[in-house]
């Protein structure tokens, strides 16, 4: 085979394989030292492929994509800092777990190391924060060769998708010449290698790997002092943190039903908006917890916990306070996700499984048939909602945790709602009451960060899943500004809500506040921007609204024109804070009124 | 100790032995996590702070301002993917030999993969990027944790300024609450560890440690050898690649002029711009190592190479085939550059003092005293640099490498010129001649990468040393356009030329161009961005020329008014290929007409 016969024998071998484990789309950035893979993809024809001129915003845009189509995408680049680039995605991918196929191309060994242009170490390039890292070998014309890279692309994809699911990385160097020939001579001219000839035939060619993966449940023996430990007590209580399984709710909501137990529905967990029953779904609980005397009289003494940790920073602290109750924590990625060291049984198990035969092994005879418990909940949690709602209705001015409940009222049934980190996620929590809506609500909470949420969103819009709604606050927006173009060059349909105050507005509620003379500087950060133009600039329009009877419309049309539009809802920092007080206040005094003081 | 005063004491002890080791700049992003060093800094007031809101662009403005001012800054993030957006700038200082001093804040050992917000594996991030890693303590009101901190800030130094320089990394844990007091209390009420308390008095408080680094040179039997060497052959050259030392020149030349060997200096070498003798130094041998009859002529029997490998295609394919000459690699980092694997002798010493001695270690009698070998360099320098001044007077269109001898007229003396990767530092070294202006060219040549470009040139504009003008192509300008922030928030001055032609220049000239059906998808990648709009919003000027005159006028305005200038070079990029091909055409004629055949 001549060498260019070679590449295309051997990243054919590999691409083939990676599609027909079921990865469907490649995000890449352009560059010279990948052109054997991603030229060999254009021509196979088997992916879709998202071009990208900056590797972060491919990055997240394949994070985005791979969390709306539940399955593997892969990302790729040359060689040097572009693949550094993807590194907060990686990170957050490995701990959000999405599964990617991180394909960086490398220099060949000979110029490792030796001060060659766009050679950087990109063995283990991610440290520990992929799942799996393979660094590949020269491209030969072996059987042998062949036979591994269609091997490591299964078991790539397998790697990626096993729970927890998560980013793997593959590292190919190429020697030049790097054009592929359009095509690669036939199986039959392949060189075997000798040694291994025997065992690897018939591996090279069409090959093909179908993992079944088994689902991790617990023995009767495991269950049964589980379900002992919620027919115990009276008091319990089911959180939902971040999570993407649709099947969650389901398993959930039956365990609920059969204990009287008050489900707190993270607004990621699945959970709290759709069509199954949500009779005991808490959606208020950041505002009744804020109430120190609801706080002290609701404290349960069984706690079991799906998903990731709650967003809410005020039911987080009460799980803390409660440390001295039983505390279930599932979580079928064998991690260990209890930041609050409370934990008591740490479940390695699929958790729709288990909540279902949780469910079916509760003994007949539950102590807390009476229910009143899980009552006391919806009662209280009524009251703060309307209290909520009553307060915020009251503003003259655009308050930010309005924006939820306005959106509400125009969100479609099986739209995306991704949501920034820092505050639009934490108003989200507050604000966007449970509803039988198929909403879909979708933010970063991997890693937390504000970076690349703009390009996750556009993700989400590419897997063609239905309409998309970002909300994000200004400094997020400026971070991934860049991630707009993808929008222009694939005509994507986003509707962005830009919270605009003009600095990280989170800072204003945290103790740094009370320190003036700095606090503008160093955290409020305003920067003066205008988006406007940049909006322009990558083929959006962009509305400026003063009254949520404009942002409705504005929202709307989004929503009805498709393409990329940004609504911006301009507030202060300082009011913002005012108005969140007040919000908790009127909660507060509606829970005292209304004796809510359940014990 | 309250522990807001634990944290001043602890955070005050490292910053003032980070100031006290000459680390006078911090660029550094808002987060939380990182109160107690961001805060305790800005009361000190000991450091300038520059503020980021995008760590990527923190990351490379860092990397610029250090390379200007040869000393090391520090850059400081909170917790999560802020630090992994410093990672592409971190491998850049790493290959470029840019001294950072790294500090990311991080959660206390309690939060760490327990699956809690803004958590990630921070130790050892960078992985091999760095020179140095340090998971800190949480802090402590002890004597030993002050003296600790007071050294690690001492050695973070050293290690990042050491030949060869570089990044370190330092992550400190903080625990709630993070807002340090006002002041510490006074020394006295530090708390002794008992057994450590005796060896480490005095160290809390005011202790300093002064840096003394010596110069590694070579012997007298070391260098004996080398100059032999040298003396024994007729045909030398000697190989300037980038570097920052401005003394180079100085023992370059002396070399150059006791041998009579032609000097081929990178424009990033400091060797071909300035005020010293010049006579040497060969600036057109890219064009004329592009004549097949000239190169073949052309062998040298002996090399000496200064820097990092030059930036020259055409240079160092022709190195790669001159691999029987004897190849010396001078490289006081103690690294490996020499990617054409033609290195016979290895020199791990100072630059400046090897080729001080090396001169004053020839002996007397040289063969070469006839400088028949030099002058026949210097004979075909002039004509190839006499036809690519009138070929490229002859194009009509705007040439993108014309962009640079204009600029020779209007850059003044000091003038930093910052040019991108790609196309532009490839025109740079093919199209600005040596000159005896006391310009600096700087660009990212670590990595090479084409991110970070405009950040790293407004770091060099905030080190107040001069004029700085920026040349870069649309693909490396889109990805790091955020960076202008920086300009708008500081009022820095920057005038940037846009090589704008819709995509990736440089591919154009590769093997990809011949693939047509996917060219433009995969390489090209047009985006059709008007960048007007975008600089508009970060405050700056925009001008799109139509004439070298007007080209001319707009840079000299941008200079003259001070603040950001953008100045578009709208170009195409298949006439781009056509008119460099032309001028390497016309190098050849010249040279077959001027009969520069010497062998």
């Amino acid at each position: 085979m001549e060498p260019d016969e070679v590449l295309t024998a051997y990243t054919g071998a590999f691409l083939d394989a990676l599609a027909s484990a079921g990865v469907g789309h490649i995000a890449f950035s352009p560059g010279s030292r990948s052109t054997p893979l991603i030229l060999t993809a254009a021509r196979r024809g088997s992916f879709r492929l998202w071009r990208h001129l900056d590797e972060r915003s491919a990055g997240f845009f394949a994070l985005g994509l791979a969390k709306a189509l539940d399955e593997p995408v892969a990302l790729l680049c040359s060689s040097g800092t572009a693949a550094a680039n993807f590194y907060p995605a990686v990170i957050e991918a490995y701990y959000d777990r999405v599964p990617l196929v991180v394909l960086t191309a490398d220099r060949p060994h000979e110029l490792r190391d030796v001060g060659a242009p766009q050679a950087i170490d990109q063995v283990h390039l991610y440290g520990s924060h992929v799942k799996w890292f393979v660094d590949m070998p020269l491209p030969e014309g072996t059987d042998a060769a062949q036979a591994h890279a269609r091997t490591v692309a299964f078991r790539a994809v397998a790697e990626a998708k096993k729970a927890p699911a998560g980013p793997v990385h593959l590292n190919f160097p190429f020697r030049e010449p790097l054009l592929p020939a359009e095509h690669a001579p036939a199986p039959r001219d392949l060189v075997n290698v000798g040694a291994v000839a025997g065992p690897l035939r018939p591996a090279a060619g069409e090959r093909t790997v179908s993992l079944l993966e088994g689902t991790r449940v617990l023995t009767e023996d495991e269950l049964a002092p589980l379900a002992d430990l919620l027919a115990s007590y009276r008091r319990g209580l089911i959180i939902c943190g971040p999570q993407r399984d649709p099947g969650l709710a389901g398993g959930v909501v039956r365990l609920a039903r059969s204990l009287g137990f008050p489900v707190l529905a993270d607004p990621l967990s699945g959970v709290r908006y759709g069509k199954h029953d949500r009779t005991w779904v808490i959606d208020a609980y950041d505002a009744l917890l804020r109430d120190e005397t609801f706080a002290a009289g609701h404290e349960p003494d069984v706690v079991v916990r799906f998903g990731a940790a709650p967003t809410s920073k005020a039911l987080n602290l009460f799980l803390a306070r409660c440390h001295r109750a039983r505390h279930v924590v599932i979580d079928e990625g064998g991690g260990w996700r209890d930041p609050l060291h409370v934990a008591g049984y740490m479940v390695y198990a699929d958790p729709v499984q288990t909540a279902h035969a949780w469910s079916a092994a509760l003994p007949g005879d539950l102590r807390h048939a009476d229910r009143s418990w899980g009552r006391a909940w919806i009662e209280a949690n009524d009251i703060a909602k309307e209290a909520v709602q009553q307060e915020i209705a009251s503003f003259d001015e655009l308050f930010e945790g309005r924006i939820f409940p306005e959106l509400a009222h125009v969100l479609p049934d099986g739209a995306t709602l991704y949501v920034g980190n820092s505050m639009p996620v934490r108003d989200l929590d507050s604000f966007l009451p449970s509803s039988g809506a198929t909403w879909r609500c979708l933010a970063n909470r991997g890693a937390n960060g504000i970076d690349g949420v703009v390009s996750s969103s556009l993700g989400v819009s590419a897997s063609g899943a239905g309409p998309v709604v970002l909300v994000i606050g200004d400094l997020s927006f400026y971070h991934d500004l860049g991630g707009l173009l993808a929008a222009k060059t694939y005509g994507l349909d986003l509707t962005v809500v830009l919270v605009h105050n003009d600095g990280g507005g989170i800072f204003s509620f945290l103790p740094q506040a009370g320190v003036p003379e700095h606090f503008e500087d160093l955290f409020g950060t305003p920067h003066g921007l205008d988006f406007a133009p940049a909006v322009a600039m990558y083929g959006g329009s962009f509305t400026r609204v003063r009254t949520w009877d404009e942002f409705r419309r504005s929202v709307r049309r989004g929503l009805a024109e498709g393409g990329l539009h940004v609504v911006e809802v301009p507030t202060g920092r300082e009011a913002n804070v005012r108005m969140h007080r007040a919000v908790w206040q009127a909660v507060k005094r509606a829970l005292a009124e209304g004796g809510a003081g359940y014990g």
